[in-house]
């Protein structure tokens, strides 16, 4: 047990109160990486939650410039381990070094903690509102100490402890307890690590961020219900998520979850003729890319048929049966990507191209591309909606457009949909039907282009209706949207000026803040 | 049977599939009133959600000037049927015609509408967010029926059918199913009536508004959690309230409660020696008025034991045996009053003033003040947060600043919070102690006010953190603010100019919506 790694706890590195210890495969050898990993018990949690309730105290108090030093310091000691922290990545993930930990989702990560201190520091995510009339002023202000549960997918940029939530809940005020995704506990360690040292540099209170690697669910759904504990980010498995949500609501505690989506993309039938070889390239790149291990990744393809989307199957199945066999995130992904095709095809969906788990480099399944009548999906939606987390996908094949309405009217929430339509105006009244239906059931609506890219905009929604996400109107990723979800409404009422916030005194404290000022948005002062 | 009331349920108003029935009693006289309501059946709830949902698929596609349209005209037909609303809410509630329902709330209620209907025009709410350079784009969407149960408080400013939920509700684009509460069924009948007119002279969807008046549990808990809800208000009872709750949670479905609050008031030392007589009026004017029937009553009073805490709290008492005791709203409240103070003496909170129920014209209780150590308090500080709802309030004596803090620490979430200090700053000190620890208790922070007038500005926040709500960043007061709770964000991405709803084209749909272009808020249209 020497090697048994430390939790990290009101700013001690220390031995966990463990219940149990666990190891992770490499998932491209399929051997345990050396490391052992303590599962916590209750003591672990608790400590954790003392030391975040006194952290919050201080850190909520403290001036925004503070906390962007850190997340601005923490990204740059990011950049400048990438090697090691690639490399850690990639042995417990199988995701390639490069290009894609490297050269995208790392810069991606550090460049997620830049904008969130550049948030932190404009302060424009309080939606500062005053009303001079009535002397009543209000904002948003951080809410209490978040638990970040992060999924296996994005080690970096939505690990619990450097990730989009990771910095939202920082940026905003609170302190972060991390748990690490238990196939990916390394690697939260090592950004832990890093994000600790930033936190000393800069003189944070020291629980700013707390990590630990697993827990029983039991101690999960008493961590998130918690009086000491703000809110709860989780972005993972729906059994799982669904189990601390009820926690969590019992108790009135916000949780903020990602849960499933298979993300429809209709192609209509005058983009096929237009571009219909492009997109066979679109689509298989889309869905095979990182083994298709996105939580936006195409999952349901909607054609009506004709010669032109029976090319598009087969010339997608080709494409499918040809491509390299990306290694997959772990046994566990192997296992339930396997269950989900099998059930997909004992509901009779057809299989145009794929075989069995292990095609590839270690935890792996061959490429799968599966066919079902809409007719026949319209018998059992909900099965055949089924996530298969990984590189399969189902084409559901309509006689007409009021099929491709119906499956659409059929789905569950959904992070993303998509449509693609021609260029020259004969999709427009299809697409002016169809539009309303898909909408309603997806929280980013896609035109000509796949789901697969999240850009940290300003404008990006990445939620959508439960079950995909736990609440419609928040989104995990774009900032500042994103910090409101661990944030709480505060209203002052006729409080003496002296003794208001500073984004709800007169002057602007920044001369940069937006502030709506009876009923118009503006960076000046209040007129005395 | 003769007289039993009709539903409206798709455009039509017709006899209920009926359970069982009720009547209500006149509170001032215990006799029942003639009319008797039906126990809606299941049946009534499904056939509300099918029109519910095809009424919503109309509304959301309307030109917000239609709605504001609807608004107005209903806010018109209040205000013309003033006497006769009154009269009937009168005769309900207890609550006196003049001046508490006709030039208080009445007025409140059909201004509430007009500001829905300029929120709806000037469409700002949507809080639409361009980012030009990815061309995504979000915004604010209704996000389907709303199902809006009232209190019966305010049988016109909350009510299911013209309050603050419902104005809000429309006015974000969705349709409306009303529960009138049990105990004023026929003042919302009255107001719904009203409100179907507005639909019928305005021409939208039948359905925008639909009314029942009573349920059991069971089908409260199924409508609240039906697929084809798309959120559900509730202000009332915490119990009903938790039930409705769970089973929104347990499938997903946005849920917006306010369920109780004790609303702290402190008095600190130097304020009671500047201006304690004053005090005595203020506070006893704030809790006794409309017998105290508010959820910003203030019901648990913290001073520090002195001279003149002492004469502040002989004086009060005095004033409360003094007042004339008003009539409560329902013989529920009169048991639950009788109740909560029989609960709050057992645990050893002394009666400085009081009585018995039936005190006054029909069901009314005697005004009562209630006194304990802080010490005590602290035994058992759930019991002494017991919300007595109606004329009384407990008075906590503490020993110093410490043990107000303690006893601040340990209540639940409020929706509001009061601190009294002089105007000298011999309180400033102690006012900075405790801020902090107030502030996280409650959604509005008042100062040298009591907590029970809430203003419709756009900076109120009347919420608070659970259990005074079900989520502490809403509020369900303050028009943009309270829109947003039945919304969904919508965002699109690469989504070709012309598909794009109008808030998020270009130009500006009305040259005065505010939209986040870029990071800058600003009402021009984007330059292209």
């Amino acid at each position: 047990m020497s090697d048994l790694q430390p939790v990290l706890i009101a700013g001690q590195w220390k031995a966990a109160a463990a219940a149990d210890t666990f190891q992770v495969d490499n998932p491209a050898t399929k051997q345990p990486l050396p490391a052992q990993y303590p599962i916590s018990a209750w003591q672990d949690c608790d400590a954790a939650l003392d030391a975040a309730d006194e952290a919050f105290q201080t850190l909520s108090q403290l001036p925004p410039e503070r906390i962007a030093a850190f997340l601005t310091r923490y990204a740059e000691l990011i950049d400048a381990n990438a090697d090691e922290l690639c490399a850690i990545a990639n042995a417990e993930s199988g995701l390639p070094v490069s290009p894609r930990l490297k050269d995208v989702e790392l810069p991606r990560t550090s460049n997620q903690l830049r904008t969130a201190a550049a948030a932190a520091v404009e302060r424009s995510w309080k939606q500062a509102t005053i009303d001079t009339k009535s002397n009543i002023r209000a904002y948003f202000a951080p809410l209490g100490p978040v638990c970040v549960f992060g999924p296996n997918n994005f080690p970096f940029a939505f690990g619990g402890a450097s990730g989009g939530d990771f910095a939202a809940a920082i940026a905003s005020g609170n302190p972060v307890i991390a748990k690490a995704n238990p196939s990916c506990p390394g690697t939260t360690l090592a950004l832990a690590k890093l994000a600790f040292q930033a936190v000393q540099e800069t003189d944070l209170p020291p629980a700013t961020i707390q990590l630990f690697y697993h827990c029983n669910y039991d101690d999960g759904a008493k961590l998130v219900a918690d009086p000491r504990i703000g809110a709860t980010a989780y972005t993972g498995s729906r059994r799982a998520g669904l189990v601390l949500k009820e926690a969590a609501d019992k108790h009135g505690k916000p949780i903020y979850l990602e849960l499933s989506s298979v993300n429809p993309v209709v192609i209509l039938p005058g983009a096929l003729k237009e571009r219909g070889d492009k997109l066979v390239d679109e689509f298989t790149g889309s869905c095979l890319m990182g083994a298709g291990q996105f939580c936006t990744n195409p999952g349901l393809v909607l054609v009506i048929d004709n010669a032109e989307s029976q090319a598009f199957v087969s010339d997608t199945a080709a494409k499918f049966a040809a491509a390299p066999v990306g290694t997959l995130l772990t046994k566990a992904v192997e296992t339930g990507l396997t269950v989900a095709l099998q059930t997909l095809k004992e509901a009779g969906a057809e299989e145009l191209a794929g075989g069995a788990a292990g095609a590839g480099t270690g935890y792996s399944h061959a490429n799968t591309l599966l066919k079902v009548d809409a007719a026949k999906f319209l018998t059992d939606p909900l099965v055949f909606q089924t996530e298969a987390f990984g590189n399969g996908s189902l084409i559901v094949v309509a006689q007409d457009l009021s099929e491709v309405i119906a499956v659409i009217d059929s789905l569950e929430g959904n992070l993303t949909g998509c449509v693609y339509s021609d260029t020259q105006g004969s999709d427009d009244a299809a697409y002016a039907q169809l539009e309303p239906h898909l909408r309603v059931k997806v929280g980013r609506l896609l035109n000509d282009k796949m789901p697969t890219g999240v850009a940290v905009s300003p404008a990006m929604n990445h939620g959508g209706p439960f079950p995909a996400t736990g609440h419609p109107a928040f989104t995990a990723v774009g900032i500042p949207a994103s910090l409101i979800r661990f944030a709480v409404l505060q209203c002052f009422d006729n409080v003496r000026a002296a003794r208001l916030p500073a984004e709800l005194q007169d002057k602007n404290p920044t001369g940069k803040t937006w502030r709506l000022v009876d009923g118009t948005w503006t960076t000046g002062d209040v007129a005395s």
